[in-house]
């Protein structure tokens, strides 16, 4: 298969992940006799320096033309203490998401057994935790109307939804459902929200297409109680853009590190893959970036091709690396040297020679 | 001391366990020498019913005139399930909160010694968690403009603050966190919201009124990750209100039961104490409703009246109740028919008798 890849890695440890899913997807294209090329492009603080502009039309204009985009990162502290600033990293992220129409974001919480004590959660508690969360990624609160009074005094965002909007998340999501275990929970504020009373309307109209599908309906303030109290009661969760930002986050506890958790943003034309942490700049080019999120984006991407063995052959090397203690210091108590990029490397050589690697 | 107590039990398990908060208060009041009086008054779905209004005008009356506030609960599951229903219970609370303008919601997340068995959580992980959440309870996307058009397919809330709003909840967080452990954490969506930068904007203004708070900044996602990861870092939480809802329901985790949290919600004129738990209609009239949070919602009405031996005694009663065992269901693995009124009358007669209760 011939893939044409936009790899924008962004900024803080984004370059540092990125470079090795790359890494990763270089050996699979190899192994598997793959064509896969890849157009890097700017986005993030990197690109306002640059280029005034936190998406330059050129970036757009890579992404457009790949048939998939893996992002790394963005973000920049500075940012983060300036309130005033008009002009931000995350604007890029947002317009590109927008701008490709990439609605649903797919993530992925599974508790592997060899992390279970790496978690703040106890065992029992997450053992076999195999969860998904389909979050709305281009509308609501994000996208709406937003005001800053002239004094600066006043503030407001709009949270709008469409039925259009709500429909598709929703159908992706009970399509998942049916092929893993025939759950689906809504997450919403239907007692407060008009707009949270829309997608309950909605999917209790949906779910009679899915009959098999048994739908559940939770408040927000409740489900990030239950995400931690019983984790193993959610097969796929289906949420609005902000509750599924926070509730993501918050999932990664379930996992034992936010960077491990990868996402694939699926629009009707594009795709991208991206991990769900930050930029985590205080650790940019320390080596103790964990890879592992991007390296399964990169997984994500190939699944998403139709290329399962690959794929699955990427989830193995990671298993691997996470039994035999192949991790950056987010998840090793034994071995204290190993880097981002020794994350990668093991992850390629085991690509490159699963058998062998299997015998160390 | 003379307080005018009105009484709002609610739904689904408020009466029960506001009964037990009663109760405990006329303990306090016999064996203090103070006068307490308890007018009840009708709120949420029960008011539906009987008056057509979760919050009859009667009911607003009695809270005006009353010195403090004691709510229960409110929801009922046929409207929760009914997203075209226009009356609702929960409007009651809403409207309730904004008529006395009680801004500042105040919730303590407390690990107690003898639950940390019970959290989810590792108990290294939350032993000496103590932290409080601040949250904006009559603004933001709760009040906002809200529209659903004509067709029904299009829905939005508007999140608005303003400077002032910003403002008197944040006095009182810094003032909290100055007798606290001086430290302030602002929970925010900064980098995406516009009314999160004009949170951010005021806090940071304000902290310069108190150079001795030391002042964070964080992401609401990435606090909802943080509040489980590693708790203890916390002390003043300060948020706006859809993010405390979230955060502070989350961080049931660490105390073990939803049933333990208490809250207040404080305005210029009013206050009112309520436990953070809904109405939990599945549990009612069982006796299994855990009555601690509105035991200690009263402690924190106590407190606030500066009668703070009468509040210590409670919370010493609370603390001997879950030493011994005396506790509903959601938090007794050892006896199984400890009831939501027993719970009450072992208070109570600690209460009256501390000593002696002490021998047991
Ligand atoms: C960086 C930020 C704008 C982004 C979001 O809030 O969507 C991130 O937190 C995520 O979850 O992808
Ligand atoms: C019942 C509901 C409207 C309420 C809220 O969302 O504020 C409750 O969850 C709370 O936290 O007090």
């Amino acid at each position: 298969m011939k893939l044409n890849i936009a790899v924008l890695p962004g900024d803080g440890i984004g370059p540092e992940v990125t470079a090795q899913a790359v890494k990763v997807l270089k050996a699979i294209a190899i192994n598997f006799n793959h064509v896969f090329t890849f157009s890097n492009a700017e986005v993030g603080a990197g690109a306002i320096e640059k280029f005034g502009d936190p998406l330059p039309e050129s970036t757009v204009e890579t992404c457009k033309n790949a048939d998939a985009i893996l992002f790394g990162a963005i973000g920049k502290t500075s940012y983060d203490l300036d309130p005033y600033a008009k002009v931000r990293p995350e604007q890029g992220l947002l317009r590109l998401r927008k701008t490709l129409d990439l609605h649903t974001n797919i993530r992925p919480v599974i508790a592997y057994d060899d992390l279970l004590i790496k978690s703040s959660l106890k065992k029992t508690q997450i053992k076999d935790t195999n969860l998904v969360i389909y979050r709305e990624l281009t509308s609501g609160i994000y996208f709406g109307d937003k005001f800053l009074s002239e004094d600066n005094n006043t503030a407001s965002d709009v949270c709008k939804y469409t039925r259009n909007e709500v429909e598709r998340v929703a159908h992706m999501a009970f399509k998942a459902a049916q092929s893993r275990k025939r759950k689906l929970t809504l997450v919403d504020k239907a007692n407060v929200l008009e707009s949270s009373r829309l997608w309950r309307r909605v999917v209790q109209e949906l779910a009679s297409q899915y009959p098999n599908v048994e739908v559940t309906y939770t408040y927000v303030d409740n489900a990030a109680m239950e995400l931690i109290i019983n984790p193993k009661q959610f097969d796929v969760i289906l949420t609005e853009n902000m509750f599924g930002d926070i509730l993501s986050e918050e999932a990664s506890v379930i996992v034992g590190s936010i960077g491990l958790l990868a996402s694939a943003s699926i629009g009707d034309k594009h795709v991208m893959f991206e991990p769900i942490h930050g930029a985590y700049t205080k650790a940019t080019n320390k080596g103790i970036a964990n890879p592992i999120a991007s390296i399964l984006s990169a997984a994500m991407l190939l699944e998403h091709f139709g290329l399962d063995d690959e794929a699955a052959l990427v989830r193995e090397a990671v298993d691997k690396s996470l039994t035999l203690h192949i991790t950056t210091p987010d998840l090793n108590n034994k071995y204290d040297n190993i880097t981002t990029t020794k994350v990668g490397d093991f992850i390629e050589d085991f690509i490159n020679n699963p058998d062998e690697t299997n015998l160390n």
